[in-house]
């Protein structure tokens, strides 16, 4: 089966939302312009719609993450929904549950909706095709495979601020092999028609196939960085700095780290982006992060109606599927 | 004074939900009509109400569940209440203030109703009787005395599947003497009209006086389930299961294990049910739990609904009691 | 600058709500009218008004406390507002982010309120100054500085019980030195015209600059307390009675501890008050706690109102200042 197809129903339209890989331009498209639809008119600010009303979402936290939980919440509550946030590290499956049991009892609660986080690559798929015909699935990251909220809002983020995808020349730079997000985003970034993805980053920390995903790979962030429109920096898991391969930080900061310098070597109206959160002077100069070419808080923003724009998508998607297996 | 009758207002009427004992008939089946009321005519809906609309809960986990916990806490959303979930256990008596406080401040907060956990038996009755004139209390559990709602959900799920209980024989299989739900649920099948009721567990587990509440006791299981319409498994606390007296989970198993074979000595039609979270391999074997004459996940279901229905019903006679003391 | 100004717009209206010193006795009483106006004309009752719906309150709390979380919590949703609780300690800056990055990230995620508590002074007024032109901020208490809803709710009950500040001598009894809700409630007491106000304790929980505020200090009780209108208890910190310069509680009780002898000094319908969480024969007799002359529940309940009251106000004076920005 093809990865993507889980996440469509028979009408060809989003029911999960798990992967960007495999999902057309299309519905990538349609992401794009119902999450620019819950943006107001006014500064800073964001529709509150009745989508999800009397509807139920659950955070299913494996793995602790204040910052994606918050924004699912709070867009969430900007769909009218009822969330229930769940620690399923420390809870139910305390009392020797399985976590399929713990998932069945979810769903018999009337959950519409699992936002699902998780330390192993596929969690999220998992659930979706195993356990919860009933229930829409939304990956909020699992382990290295996918983050693709994160990359989508990354999407919104360069349309909103170049107009199109379609002559920019893209720079992802950093701890490739074990970013969530950077397969996520090369994946959006080919499907909706960018020019060029680039990836710099020291080869350790590049995944030694990396070009088979149609981008070009450079150890060199100033001849990676040349005249690219976007600068998509990553964050460095200082906790794995240990590992006798990697640079130290301020080696990494040396070669890798974003400086105004550096940045001088990109298209002069680039933008510079971040996922968050970011380590000044680790990855990235703190006069970059705060200066006029950067547009990481605007990420944040527009994580908002990003993750509104999946859970209404998927919600309506697998109301439609279930309405007809009734009917 | 009756047990009950703290559980009364002045016409009759449901004011707190502290336990099954001592409820009438009438009464017990209004609760179970509420409860069918909010649930909707298509599969997997139940209804989002107004009646709790601009009412405070506070649920008051002095004990930590979270299973039970989440559906207070979506139950009350559904019923459009405010909810505060408290942690009674790390939070204000940290600061050596004293339980009674603790509870006088939360009502003056204008809180309207409380859902109480607590490991010891009668707290909830305590708090209803000595502390709380304004607020309405619902037990969500207390020691090893009542657990009402885990019982009035089973009633629900007994009658929906089963239509009436007038020629219905239910047995009752496992750890009687620890269950805080065993009483509760023999009151209200006894008082709903219940044709017999048994008890199978060794005798370890079953209480010398059981039989004064009308039941009959067996050591064996497939005695114990010949010709049954309903079994009602417990949950087996492993972490009891050092005491000498008692035996080993695999022993166990053998003896009150609910399997195929087992199963095949009551009614072809019976139905299995029991209260979560199942130990698979303990209790009940997994073709049981997951077969077809398991409603397991149906139980789970009923859980909103029903909590729905008594913390509806216990707002009202609340309420009407507060209006009836100042007119 | 005045350390008042930060607070108001343009237009002298509030904007944040950080310290009660150097507001108008104008804007106190605005304040004080909005709060009364929250409170229904039925016992126990208080409003839920649509006056934040569409914006989201963030719950920062650097410092735990329940119970002022509860209250705020309480008090936004009877406003309609969306809520994020978020415990800054042990969540996002753990990975390392400054707390401005944090603070910023969540201004970004259209963040419209912060309640901030902080175990240092000054914390509040920082986020104000420095860190969020766009959000409106309201001090839940910083070190020993200020908690000024708590000022605000005492004379709420003070006004409510008596009418009026103008004929009132008012005597603040207690842990002066430590204590954040002191100074706040004596620059309001000033503010609002009361007559007289007194500080009572031993001279090492009284600041030696103490009479600069234009208060009477007093290490006798019964002196401090003679003909005095209104009786303000503060809590004792257990927890810094190791100091050997403090006395033991058992001394501090007979020498501070209001009990029935002590208050009979006061004028006879002199009301008690104590913030809470009071410790019952340390600070405070439990006959004089739980008798006829005390208000320390009532005090609990103007808690509601009188956050309501702070938040509305300062959401509305932040929405003009934003629109006048703009236009």
């Amino acid at each position: 089966m093809n990865p993507s197809e889980i996440q469509l129903n028979q009408e060809g339209r989003l029911k999960h939302f798990l992967t960007t890989e495999g999902l057309s331009q299309e519905i990538l498209t349609e992401i794009l312009d119902t999450a620019d639809s819950f943006i107001g008119t006014q500064a800073r600010s964001v529709k509150t719609v009745p989508l999800l009303r009397g509807k139920t979402v659950v955070n299913l936290f494996f793995e602790n993450s204040t910052r994606t939980r918050s924004t699912f919440e709070l867009a969430a509550k900007r769909l009218s929904a009822n969330i229930l946030n769940l620690d399923i590290a420390r809870s139910a499956t305390s009392k020797g549950e399985t976590l399929m049991d713990t998932l069945w009892n979810l769903e018999s609660m009337y959950s519409d909706m699992f936002v699902v986080r998780h330390a192993d690559s596929g969690a999220a798929h998992f659930i979706a095709q195993h356990i919860t015909p009933n229930v829409a699935v939304i990956n909020a990251g699992d382990g290295r495979h996918a983050h693709p909220t994160q990359a989508m809002l990354d999407m919104l983020t360069i349309r909103r601020e170049k107009g199109s995808f379609k002559d920019l020349s893209v720079a992802i730079v950093g701890d490739i092999l074990h970013s969530r997000v950077a397969r996520s985003q090369i994946h959006a970034l080919k499907t909706l028609g960018a020019r060029e993805v680039r990836v710099v980053g020291p080869n350790t920390l590049l995944p030694h196939d990396i070009e088979s995903l149609g981008v070009r790979a450079f150890n060199n962030l100033k001849q990676g960085l040349k005249g690219v429109d976007v600068i998509i920096m990553l964050r460095l898991q200082k906790e794995r700095m240990q590992n006798a391969l990697l640079p130290s930080e301020s080696e990494y900061y040396k070669l890798f780290g974003l400086t105004t310098d550096k940045l001088a070597y990109a298209h002069p109206e680039a933008i510079v982006m971040h996922p968050g959160p970011i380590n000044r002077g680790v990855e990235i100069e703190s006069a970059v992060a705060d200066g006029p070419q950067s547009v990481i808080l605007k990420q944040v923003s527009n994580g908002i109606p990003m993750r509104m724009a999946v859970m209404a998508m998927a919600m309506s998607g697998q109301t439609q599927e279930l309405a007809q297996e009734e009917g």
